[in-house]
């Protein structure tokens, strides 16, 4: 099957020297110029790629993407800030377009400079136009852990959304995420696309949290090139909520190590914000992660989690409810049948935890994944 | 050789059930009236054995303790509050004293109620006075996934001040930690107690994370008889915090699966409550975690986690001192050598993480262990 994708776009990927195997760099620009929209992380500790593609998203008519993997760049200093700017500058110079029309991404190793003379020669054989986007290959390359790419398309209209991500640890973003990519032929103002993409990373990217730790290198992105014209603002935000959390719920069961999708459904709560917080305490918590691994229906270890949110005095024990899936385990008497029941459901792929606090109406859905012998392996291993 | 042992507290320990071999059941209480101080957790989801104590805590002459191990008592509901007060109260018949005068704990599996049964049965087989103290065997007695018994005593000019701790995991103390208690036969006022005590434990207990999971069961309590007379309180603050820092060694090294300990020393802080902050940042990171268990002197998931402090604004990257030891890893550039040396350093049983921020004289230091597929094993197949 043809993958659909949005008109206008070109793409190059291929090795820099950061693999051993397969590509590692990927450029997508926008032949004809894009209204655009972006979120940063707030790491104190975000490198230059972050501090330049925030610059440049400032102007809101980012074209395109250029992403270096397996080298995050960050605390490298005066010399890591002036080769993120020179990879910047020769991509853009090579497509013809100003640096500030590109948002720069790395994400992987943190201290240590990046292989400039590879890249340079690399550069150096690069010419415009780019093939076709093939967005497939675009989300291999800026692949680091990850152990599948991640790529989603879906029409709105006759405009197509596409959208890519990489990412599988170090991953509780907050206001941006990992590395995703929107790419887009919808025509859609400046200003509105801002808005609406901010309310949909907050529903989606911000809710997703795989270790806790926060990457120094978040960075999400839409470009709207509108070459497919006009398209209905309320059904583009729809749009771009699917493929969001199609990439969100793709990275979760993709975490490090993970076996298993968490998904925290919190109601009842006196607020978003608050049901928010509740999620994330318990989609963090490791012995809650510990324990849906281990297919163990200890129902206590969410009620712990909760417990931990000592500020929320409004969070009563006995006017709350916990469920796997539709499975109630508190506050009523649990049996050895419905225990027995529980096992089984936890046994599944993707694990549903619903906990109504029954305060009033606010409600926020989370993301995670399990935590496993896996994680640890792959975290103790992975190299500095 | 003989322990050393505070005047006047006489102590029981048998099996009641709870654990299929050894000791699960364990009583100190002295003979003559005491002063007391306690803390404990936030937790909103605190069990019964919490409230009863900290209202008991609040009388300030508690005699001793009463600790059931393997069952935390937590969300049971009605029942397991007349339980808690029931065992409370005969532990107290037995001894002629006031229920008041005991703080009782619980830890262990959460929403499954005591077997009652059991424990009237060996309650109605025990007969005061209890044998003379023997502490260690209390140790072992409250212990529960704890692969030893954790216990220590210092003199304090005539007086002896012994403590003792169980904890492995959900452990990230807030005002209190797991089940720790001190005995002592010094004098001291009552107010100057709590005040010290309060002290102690922030900078003890409440500087330690094994994985960020707050118990439902926090419970710390000193009881002084004063049977060895005054002592001077700056001499006994200080040997109460040589007892606590020794506990809270003892339980970080011995933190789930945990095969290091990990000792986060923050200075140049803007004041301690900051460096906490980094600190626990730190010393909670997964990636650092599994970093230092992999002995990968991977000082870049440091930079990551103090980034992720993204309200505190002072922090400058380019300010900042990360050091395993005394091998500086940021912001010199780090050769092969120095990569090399620290990786034999995070090799030892012990690893010090040094970070100044260079902002002010602010410092704290806070521990905890490295996360291993051992802590995940242990989660997954713990019970319900």
């Amino acid at each position: 099957m043809q993958p659909v994708v949005p008109r206008g776009f070109r793409a190059i990927t291929t090795n820099m020297g950061l693999k051993d195997v397969g590509d590692d760099f990927a450029a997508v620009v926008s032949e004809v110029p894009c209204r655009s929209a972006a979120v940063f992380t707030k790491s104190r500790f975000a490198g230059p790629s972050v501090v330049l593609s925030r610059e440049a998203a400032a102007l809101q008519r980012g074209r395109g993407m250029v992403v270096l993997s397996r080298n995050a760049n960050v605390a490298t200093g005066r010399v890591g800030a002036e080769n993120a700017a020179e990879v910047r500058r020769r991509v853009a110079e090579i497509a013809g377009i100003d640096p500030e029309e590109l948002v720069i991404g790395s994400t992987g190793v943190i201290g240590r400079p990046y292989p400039m003379e590879d890249i340079r020669a690399g550069l150096s054989a690069m010419t415009w136009p780019f093939p076709e986007a093939d967005f497939a290959a675009a989300a291999k390359a800026i692949m680091t852990t990850d152990t599948r790419a991640k790529h989603v398309s879906v029409r709105c209209g006759d405009a197509v959304l596409v959208g890519i991500a990489k990412g599988v640890g170090m991953i509780e973003p907050n206001m941006a995420t990992l590395l995703t990519f929107f790419f887009t032929d919808a025509d859609i103002p400046a200003a509105e696309l801002d808005a609406l993409f901010r309310r949909v990373m907050d529903k989606t990217f911000n809710a997703l949290s795989i270790d806790t730790d926060t990457s120094t290198s978040d960075t999400a992105a839409v470009f709207a090139n509108g070459l497919a014209g006009a398209v209905d603002p309320a059904a583009f935000e729809q749009a771009l909520y699917e493929c969001a959390l199609h990439l969100v719920r793709d990275i979760a069961s993709d975490g490090e190590g993970a076996s298993k999708l968490i998904e925290v459904r919190v109601t009842g709560a006196r607020d978003a914000a608050q049901a928010k917080r509740v999620g994330k305490t318990v989609v963090n918590s490791p012995l809650v992660k510990t324990a849906v691994h281990g297919c163990d229906p200890n129902w206590g270890r969410i009620a712990m989690a909760i417990g931990k949110l000592e500020d929320d005095t409004d969070i009563e024990p006995a006017a709350v409810r916990i469920q796997f899936g539709d499975l109630t385990m508190y506050p009523d008497e649990v049996g050895d049948a419905l225990l027995e029941q529980a096992r089984r459901y936890l046994g599944g792929d993707e694990v549903v935890i619903r906990i109504d606090l029954g305060i009033a109406d606010g409600a926020f859905t989370v993301y995670g994944c399990d935590l496993t012998e896996g994680y640890v392996k792959i975290n103790a291993d992975y190299t500095t």
